[in-house]
């Protein structure tokens, strides 16, 4: 039992997919999300400033006494975790391992999609924890840069986003994939426009709830799960949170309140 | 005659459309750019934090004895140059201006369209200067948040950019706009397919070649010309070099060398 909350970052709003997963999952938990808005996205910035970033992002998390950290970015959590688990002491979790995971288990041919940013799949980070776990698979990555912004801009369901999907997918198609790992958290927003493209004989992996699970398994191995009634989630942003409880709500599909912002420039610069 | 740089700053590559005007146009001009990779792009972020960037860079900039400031981005020309201005004691000239003077001149019925990022959109400054010039103008703006990241990507002249096209500027042409300011420099890479989703009724206009212009004229007011031989340009970025050069290269039609990467958070954070 421990009353402390579980500290979330993301790059932006996207991790907000997890945290979602984390509130129907764990509603007992405290939750404190903090989104790096002023310097997002991560996905198309190299490991070195993804990794400084991560760092800043984590320390201020750490320094509200969070007893865990879920690394809710899937570039961060590609490029940034040995850094992470290295530099604090507490559990960190990124969403990656859950990912490859959830797909070893779900494919049955062995040939395995992941869809993420650029430097996500330049990491080849999410082939490397599949092959471990299942040396024999075929894992065929793409980077999908329009995704985030199509999901953003509300046009997840757009005939646009059919269309960059078409064509993003037809080379690992062509490889037969039974599953694709949605790599990246703004992806479960166009689950269905996927799930159009591909047909029902592809299976989608959306890490965020993986991630939950993830967490729930690691705060019972470390005995910190926390008891007690709900309590709402603390929203931390670093540009102005106006973009953020705008689109973010959106995404979350709640209305957000009391965001407040940080500087980590300043903090840690 | 001033044998001073004049240093070019933008978010990241697009500003690149901008040096290229200049070394057109002004060969003998000493050029210093500074592509802020690491915290790409500005047109979702706040003014308040375009600003900080903005001002950030520009000190950067300075530091080097520039003798001139040029805001190779529309969307911190849109939010930032008051305080840059103020800031500053040199000459600083940004891309918004001289595009609003161009579709003046170019308009013949007065009815102006504006493209640009989120934030240039939201700042409503390309309306200003516009209405300030041609106040019996009607003017109408959307924001094209898809256009970069299809920009980047080399889909410039898909189908995908093609329908994003179609479905951004339907709302402008039902207004009968004749010209169209192109206010983000990523987007005169898509010039032909706009091109084709207008016909030729409506005239697009760069604000790359209007700003060389506008550099050149307050040059000479200013007796800030340089003469002697031409010299190659120095590229310094925030984020690592690979893909400024990689992506950045594509755009300038050239090899870019020598990129150095500094880091503004230490230097002024």
């Amino acid at each position: 039992m421990n009353d402390h909350p579980i500290g979330i970052f993301d790059s932006g709003i996207g991790g907000l997919t997890v945290l979602k997963e984390l509130q129907a999952l764990l509603p007992q938990e405290r939750l404190v999300y903090l989104g790096d808005t002023a310097r997002v996205p991560y996905g198309t910035k190299s490991p070195e400033t993804v990794c400084r970033y991560a760092v800043e992002a984590a320390a201020f998390l750490v320094n509200r006494g969070v007893k865990m950290l879920v690394v809710a970015c899937n570039t961060a959590s590609a490029v940034a975790l040995p850094q992470l688990r290295e530099r604090f002491r507490i559990p960190v979790v990124g969403v990656l391992g859950p990912g490859a995971r959830a797909a070893v288990r779900h494919s049955r041919k062995g040939v395995i999609g992941v869809i993420g940013t650029e430097g996500t799949v330049r990491s080849g980070a999410y082939s490397r924890a599949i092959l471990e776990l299942a040396p024999s698979a075929r894992v065929f990555a793409a980077a999908c840069p329009l995704f985030v912004p199509l999901a953003e801009e509300g046009w997840a369901r757009h005939r646009v986003a059919h269309l960059a999907a078409e064509e993003y997918l037809e080379p690992l198609r062509a490889e037969g994939m039974d599953t694709l790992v949605l790599g990246c958290t703004h992806y479960p927003l166009l689950k269905e426009t996927l799930g159009e493209v591909l047909g029902p004989e592809v299976a989608l992996i959306d890490s965020a709830q993986e991630t939950a699970l993830c967490v729930r398994q690691e705060l019972r191995r470390c005995s910190l799960l926390r008891r007690g009634e709900t309590l709402a989630g603390e929203f931390f942003v670093t540009d102005t949170p106006t973009r953020f409880e705008r689109v973010g709500g959106a995404f979350l599909g709640q209305s957000l309140e009391r965001v407040r912002q940080v500087d980590l420039d300043t903090l840690f610069g």
